[in-house]
């Protein structure tokens, strides 16, 4: 026969779906870059010494194989009802939540709100987000949330450490504070020097302490005042903590009213699934005179180039962005996307509603309470929540047995108690369940009846914003949702060129499994029997992590990159203290490191001694040569990211961890640039003893508009036995950097989907195009922009420098080339750093040419715009440069400018039907720092802000 | 104890999600009409004598709830591999099109696009589909999507009657056609005195027909080139129809190259999941000389007020829109979402792709075939694409039971033969289970091995237009439908107050199950003992219709209002035959009706005999009485619209009723208006033998841009017997007016899910809170706008029609009306319709009081622009009303309006922020049917049209 098949693979996830420039396109690219192949492009970029020969080794599965797949591994877990508690609840997702916001790419792909004027969507929601916990906890300020309720209660007791005017070195923690949350402060304060003191509050020695931190409902149950504890505190000029409960909080006195000067507790109770860990929105909030030593990010109101109310992230300044060594905290990711899904919660039920839900869920526990006690139990507390413990001595086994015979999980508490939490999931048919799991028939019908004294009823509003009140219809909530997210610019729009964010595609079907029942309802602490399909996720992820980075092992824990990097040290330490090292404290890090390098070393206690870079960029070996030396039996590690964050492979990598090694040291090499890694290079192989690696970045979770994240570490073999460990599996009291084992376990099933969909040889291949793609900008922009830090053969690692400060001299800056981006329809670059006044360029192996064509399009348009500048035919200051964003406002109002509205509008990177418009024109950061603002501002203001 | 809980449902679906309006604002709207209370307003709307005083009698469920007991039903239906064929075939939805397109309300609530200003996004995708049709079939017009391959076909074969110049009365039917295809075509052949000959294509005798149908390739595989027979229909001035199979068709000879006039099918196996039996989209292809022939929707191309390219439905006055009683077909929804979806898995895959796919399953099949025979099995045909028949005698039961213990469905044909259709999805290990049902170990490797004549090899391209060769990475993709969704206005953003469509809320909970695999992946023919889940729902949602409508019995087969209408009427009609009035053909319709009516009733074989509308909108009783008594016995039915399509209730309804039963006829009372009944008024218990009900708009299933619909029929316990069968359910040839036995499936569980959610009492409220919405605009607008027809107490139904004739004096139209709408973010009423120079408007119990205030704000803003122009202030020519819609391009350009930029753009129904911008300004309607361009014209046409 002579038929000629086509020529074509049906289906390859990888080169079909993930990568973005087709054959042709690559071609054309490598042309322009004058490149004889993708492979001596390579070759060109990566010192040959450290290319890894040996190819990853799985084969890709299709995108329907895939879920096939996972439609087993979901089989392996057992869905029960878990009543453990332990700060995470069952909760009902709306589905319209669930559907617009967690399963819409326009807002799980959006990136963290750095650049306001394409964000007030996201900055809106989580200033809903913001005003719901500052009312819920009665303290005026709250953040955008961080990563999880037992870092949040770490962070909370270092910021108190910093503002409390009391020069004591010790903390107290409340025993009734749940357990993960002991370790994670026990894990925190011990590199710090405070000293923990746990106990029971009434008891505390205020004097000893700079702070002291009470669970509130305490994680057995109890309902306790602690005005008086919070006064005695402030007697000695310590800070009181409270760990609290948002749902508790619509019926039970705040801490605010108790005097707490922090509050912090999880919103994951607030329609986020249980994930068997996360990804949750944590919150803080505190006093006003607090408000500059909270971490974490703050949303606040500013104005924006016409006057107009815009959102915007405050105090951005303050932190690690320019702390470095001397920052307090290193918390840089946050958990935005479930911020917004709790804020949303809040704002689909209203005050009214959640008071309606707490309720629901108190009385059935009242009701439970007295069922068991009429059946002769020993119930406690006496005043609670949602949440009791019932001793139960020796017949522990049989009752928790009996319960998950009965679908349930209860908590099992010590060798003879059993605790149980009810949820807004729990209805008629859960409580009788409960009873039979005790042997109880029947209970008395339903009474609204207190569970703990009139005189901890909250009496003060809350949620009174109109947002909190607007018309609850699902229509109405579906546009609100839409509307907020057309405002905003995500992936599902345009590329977002971030250097150093790794913004590519989050496929669809890598996101589909996390909203199952299956992976989305297991509690973290839920039997392991329970979990096999998770166990059996989280292992082979690690083992095809482990093939990736060239380690030996790998923790799961850290939910962020900075957590991974703290994770890291702590480690190194770990391993020094047990082989006589004990005195190692020095981590050297050169001035081009992520802000969070320092932030995380100091945390984990050490000095950081920072290292020069050299003029191309590189690390001065002659620099790191002497402070290692220096440093000598004092070294306790090196922190270097590769390729280096000027995008460079630097030759010398090899020569830095022989450096380190040399002395004793351990080197962390930093894995934010791994996507210009994977399958060519293993950091465990070139010198390397840990990397953490961001999932989110490399490895397609999506930013979520700000988070989540996971940050999981490698390590070689000698440094296993001193990854953290968690109570929950080891019983051991500390050694967690995160609350539970396996951090935001959800989200790791999106890294495991894509390693799967693309196969070694496709991670591979992912790594060369986004070199090439880098290149390709580079080599198209070079000469419009000086490109910064090439390496000696004249190539980029996965992304370029843009140069922008030659036009400072005319007036130009890097802001209003930023700007001008948006009228072309991009998200800008990342903007001066690691240089000031440069733009960091990172395409991703998921843009395609076409797209990557019209960025360099729009770049080249305004650099013309910028020549017209320097030939003075405009002047900055007229120019469309300082006016951008331009907004449909521009258009309908007066036209005085000295270009045309042709010109301001569709500059030639923008479509022309499709074009994005920015809702706000140029937003004022020293108005808003000035001025601030971060609760929803009443709708008085939005109308003064219109005039 | 003094605690007093909040007053406060935390879970009601009805009251807190789906109604719109809240408890204060239904009270602000009861005081702007006057009415004392809701059961006041329903007492003065609807008449005493009809009102139903029994509720709805079951209970609602709460998100939760429906989800669980959903995930519990879904668990009844057994998931097996379904090797059926018989025009169903398994797929691989790609996961970015599930997300993006099914689950993304931007595309599922969008309306039919008759407003193309603001449907230009699903317009293209619907010319992507046409031209993807048009390019496979060979043929150069192709509309828009029809119900199913069978009613399609049906409809060929009366497009073929209605434009072959041969006067026989014959229609040739390939006894290879799929047997439901069959028994369509007899349903509908009969009443139209067709005569259907049923054979062997090679004995055809073509003087006896006007013209034929080949199934290519044949229900039991073949793969025959039928190029003879069309030559000798055209011989004898016969049509020459071919059924076909897309994905086959990018391998083998296009009906186009065979000669064939008209080409039918399915693109279901594009993308779309099987659903038990659908929505999927069929497709009519035909060539260039009957287009104005063919039924269904044509999507074409024609320029906007610009100049600009602009997509808008074509020809849109040539059907039931005008015709009436002599149109030749009731077809009026269509598949639009699904079309959709097949039209951008063609864009995934490009033609490359789609035929690479092809040869997959062709060369398994052949492998398979290939097997079978070595080890001696008798496989036929010869040639063939993926479908292949074994003889097995004795042994069928044996081989079936043997395929099911291997998990998969063969089919069953006669008694001794059995059918395998591979697919998309039929991958190594599914061929190994196959063989093993035949208890074969092993089979020859792949090859590339043809199973039909090289002759029949396609030689022709297909799919050369640009956007199936655009970079198929998914970012692009994603994109693309962004953008497209984009430029449309959906239910999403805004209420689409579209008389007598009913756009409710489609909440996400009821969407949610259709894409469980459960669900989605069931073959229409399984054995029912794996549909049980499906038999469980279908029966549940059937009781519960039953309930609110007062009829004894449904028929879950209709899958459209119109099909409903047809399928009504022919039970009418087998009644009369079987009780001795076989002669009873004249059906009364009122002038009011929808066009379907008479549509309808003359494909049923009726005589449509026309009364008149009294003075004030109701039927005229003299000439209702008049026209039945003229009928005498040869009185079939009448179908009166109940409330009347005036928005009405009728007082003299019982009469209407009554004097056609006196008569001997039987009363169809069309439920296009039930929204304003359920709960309130039966229809079956006032006088109606017969209602189909529109599960699209009272039911909550989506409009999907222009279906799916669903068109159940309930009728008296008299007419039960005569309800459609389905061979498959009964084995007889005739009967069905669908391709399956429930029609769409699988959005039955749609309707079911609102049913179970809202519960009886929740039904009953929307009744009448749609009831008072409408009252409400009518009582705002009322002054403003003369409000035609209201009932005798000055109510309305669940809809009003404004008056816009007055103003054509000064020269402003209903359709400067309607677009200026747009330009206050608005899709437009009903147009023209059932009055011409109205608009007739219908908010639905969904939208809340705020959102009709900004409705009613943009229509009186509207009528002050309009009374600009009549105080002679502007003329109608230059005022912002003839310019509507306004684009940016309009506000970019040169200014030269009479009015500011301000007042074009930000009418005060407008949002300032979150504007919806149309991508076209008003389309040229008269140009497009004039030019008619059906397939996506090429590139260079937009850079012309854009000069």
């Amino acid at each position: 026969m002579t038929y000629t098949p086509v020529d074509y693979d049906t289906y390859d996830f990888a080169n079909r779906r993930h990568i973005g420039p087709s054959p042709e396109e690559m071609a054309a690219m490598l042309r322009a870059v004058g490149a004889a192949s993708l492979d001596a492009l390579m070759d060109e970029t990566i010192p040959a010494s450290i290319q890894q020969k040996t190819p990853l080794g799985w084969p890709a599965l299709t995108e329907h194989e895939f879920l096939a797949k996972m439609r087993d591994v979901a089989g392996m877990n057992k869905v029960m009802t878990s009543l453990i508690g332990q700060g995470y609840y069952g909760t009902n997702t709306p589905p319209a939540i669930q559907r617009n916001i967690l399963e819409n790419p326009a807002w799980y792909t959006a990136y963290t709100p750095y650049q306001p004027e394409i964000a007030q969507g996201r900055l809106e929601a989580l200033l809903n987000y913001q005003t719901m916990v500052a009312d819920l906890t009665g303290l005026p300020v709250a953040n955008a949330s961080l990563l999880d309720e037992a870092t949040a209660a770490a962070e909370a007791m270092t910021m108190a450490e910093r503002s409390a005017k009391s020069k004591a070195r010790g903390f107290f923690v409340d025993r009734n504070c749940h357990p993960q949350t002991i370790a994670v402060i026990k894990t925190r304060a011990a590199p710090l020097g405070i000293e923990v003191h746990v106990g029971d509050p009434a008891a505390m020695d205020a004097s000893a302490v700079f702070g002291g931190i009470f669970q509130y409902p305490g994680t057995y149950g109890h309902v306790t005042d602690y005005t008086d504890q919070i006064e005695a505190l402030h007697a000695f000029k310590a800070i009181a903590v409270v760990a609290t409960d948002l749902l508790a909080l619509t019926m039970i006195k705040e801490p605010g009213a108790m005097g707490a000067d922090i509050a912090v507790g999880s919103s994951q109770r607030f329609g986020v699934p249980l994930g068997y860990g996360g990804p949750h929105a944590a919150f803080m909030a505190c006093k006003d005179e607090l408000k500059r030593a909270m971490p974490g990010r703050i949303v606040g109101v500013s104005i924006d180039s016409h006057g107009n109310m815009a959102y915007r992230l405050s105090l951005q300044t303050r932190e690690q962005h320019i702390r470095r060594e001397k920052a307090t905290s290193n918390v840089c990711t946050a958990q935005a996307l479930l911020a917004v899904m709790a804020s949303f919660y809040a704002v689909f039920h209203g005050p009214k509603g959640l008071r309606a839900i707490a309720e629901r869920v108190h009385f059935a526990t009242v009701r439970l309470g007295r069922a068991l006690r009429a059946a002769g139990a020993k119930v406690s507390p006496d005043a609670f929540f949602d949440t009791i413990t019932v001793e139960v001595g020796v017949g522990q086994a049989g009752i928790l047995a009996a319960a998950r015979h009965e679908g349930l999980n209860f908590r099992k508490i010590g060798h003879d108690r059993v605790g149980i939490s009810l949820d807004e999931t729990t209805d008629e048919r859960v409580l009788m369940r409960v009873l039979r799991a005790f042997g109880i028939d029947g209970v008395a019908p339903h009474r609204a009846e207190l569970g703990f004294p009139e005189a901890m009823v909250r009496t003060s509003d809350y949620l009174t914003h109109p947002v909190f009140h607007m018309n609850r219809a699902e229509s109405e909530m579906m546009r609100y949702m839409r509307r907020l997210s057309d405002r905003d610019l995500a992936l599902d729009r345009a590329m977002i060129p971030l250097g150093s964010c790794t913004m590519k595609l989050n496929a669809a079907a890598e996101m589909m499994p996390i909203t199952w029942p299956e992976f989305g309802s297991l509690h973290p602490f839920v039997p392991v029997d329970q979990a096999q399909g998770y166990a059996y996720a989280i292992s082979d992820l690690s083992e095809k992590l482990c093939e990736i980075t060239g380690y030996d092992a790998m923790s799961m824990q850290p939910n962020s990159g900075a957590q991974g990097e703290y994770a890291g040290l702590l480690t190194i330490a770990a391993y020094h203290r047990a082989n006589g090292g004990a005195a190692r404290d020095v981590c050297l890090i050169p001035t081009s490191a992520h802000g969070t390098n320092p932030a995380s070393a100091q945390m984990a206690g050490m000095k950081v001694v920072v290292v020069k870079s050299a003029p191309n960029g590189d690390v001065d070996l002659d620099d790191f040569r002497e402070k290692a030396a220096a440093a000598g039996d004092r070294l306790a590690a090196c922190m270097i990211t590769y390729p280096s964050t000027h995008g460079v492979f630097e030759e010398t990598v090899r020569e830095v961890c022989q450096i380190t090694h040399d002395h004793g040291g351990q080197v962390y090499i930093d894995g934010a640039n791994m996507n210009a890694l994977v399958g060519l290079v293993k950091p465990g192989k070139i010198g390397g003893d840990v990397s953490h690696l961001n999932l989110h970045k490399t490895f397609a979770i999506p930013h979520g508009g700000g988070g989540p994240g996971m940050g999981p570490i490698g390590v070689g073999a000698h440094l296993a036995p001193y990854l953290p460990g968690h109570p929950e599996q080891t019983g051991l009291e500390e050694g967690p950097v995160s609350a539970t084992p396996y951090g935001s376990a959800s989200i790791l099933l999106i890294s495991w989907a894509y390693c799967l969909m693309m196969g070694g040889e496709g991670l591979t291949q992912a790594t060369r195009v986004a070199i090439l793609n880098a290149n390709y900008i580079a080599a198209r922009l070079n000469g419009a922009y000086p490109i910064l830090f090439m390496g000696n053969k004249g190539r980029v690692a996965h992304e370029c420098i843009l140069d922008t400060r030659p036009f400072a001299d005319v007036g130009v800056t890097v802001d209003d080339i930023a700007k001008r981006l948006i009228d072309n329809g991009f998200h800008a670059p990342t903007m001066s750093w690691p240089v000031t006044g440069t733009l960091m360029v990172e395409p991703t192996e998921s843009e395609t040419k076409a797209e990557i064509d019209r960025f360099i399009t729009a770049l080249l348009a305004i650099r013309e715009e910028i020549r017209a500048v320097e030939d003075g035919e405009i002047s900055a200051e007229d120019s469309p440069l300082r006016h951008a964003p331009h907004t449909v406002n521009d258009l309908v109002a007066e036209w005085d400018r000295k270009y045309s509205r042709e010109q301001a509008c569709f500059p030639p990177g923008a479509f022309r039907v499709d074009k994005y418009w920015p809702p706000v024109g140029r937003v004022d950061n020293v108005h808003g720092d000035r001025n601030l603002i971060c609760t929803c501002p009443p709708l008085s203001d939005y109308a003064e802000a219109a005039e």
